[in-house]
């Protein structure tokens, strides 16, 4: 775990709160053997056969994107209490990741939604845009997160 | 590749298509590596930490769970002309992924959308839902692919 502090409860959030994490480089190897793992399709494997391809090369599988997008999060994103745990995601992929791209994420509350059946949490959505190192957007992910709160209301 | 054919075109889908996928079992250790790697929080990477969390118990990340589905997907799912070539993609998690789950994918076509700009494609709106031994459904997952059609219309 890191250290970082304090960590963000539900109270503490605002809509519009906004936050830039770390980066990370993904390399040709990375792309390759990720899809070799869990996404064995022509344009995340070979560069040969990726340039047939609507992808026009060699491009990291989107869950490879989400995966390490999710690292950036964790490590060097916004300190929730309680963690990551995400209650429905939507993702899109507007644009290939490469080999030797520098991705981060930006994320933005856009939501609070106190739960009414558990005054101890609230939902939290984030979107979170993965960038890579010309500021173009490769991920949109947004995420309802439970987050606790520091103190139950009523 | 797989030999696996004929290849399904955009032209040769109907709402309400579907398709199990195989199946594959997943492990306390590579649990913990995926989670090293890509999700280090602790409900995800130690049995006793994970224990005091919200999930009871070590859980897979729900990434890992995309990404086992997404290979099982490609390597037994409904086999699309040009692969799996995701537009956007909705998940969710309802249930925790637990080691030794042997999980399969439970395809179903549920919308088909010709594309208007570009004759040559079309949109197919999949939800697989995937599954344990139990048939108890760990994640949700709704995609919308690019497929190409046989042959362009008018």
């Amino acid at each position: 775990m890191t250290d970082r502090s304090p960590l963000l409860h539900f109270d503490d959030l605002a809509v519009g709160d906004r936050h830039r994490s770390a980066s990370v480089t993904i390399s040709h190897d990375q792309i390759t053997a990720f899809a070799a793992e869990f996404d064995p399709q022509p344009f995340h494997l070979d560069d040969d056969a990726a340039r047939a391809t609507l992808f026009g090369g060699l491009a990291a599988s989107g869950w490879h994107t989400a995966a390490l997008t999710m690292k950036l999060i964790v490590t060097s994103g916004m300190p929730f209490a309680g963690g990551y745990i995400g209650a429905g995601v939507q993702l899109d992929w507007p644009r290939p990741v490469r080999p030797g791209d520098t991705l981060h994420v930006e994320s933005e509350v856009i939501e609070l939604i106190p739960s009414k059946s558990k005054p101890d949490r609230g939902i939290v959505v984030v979107r979170n845009e993965t960038k890579n190192e010309r500021d173009e957007v490769v991920q949109v992910q947004t995420a309802k997160l439970v987050v606790p709160r520091r103190v139950a209301p009523g």
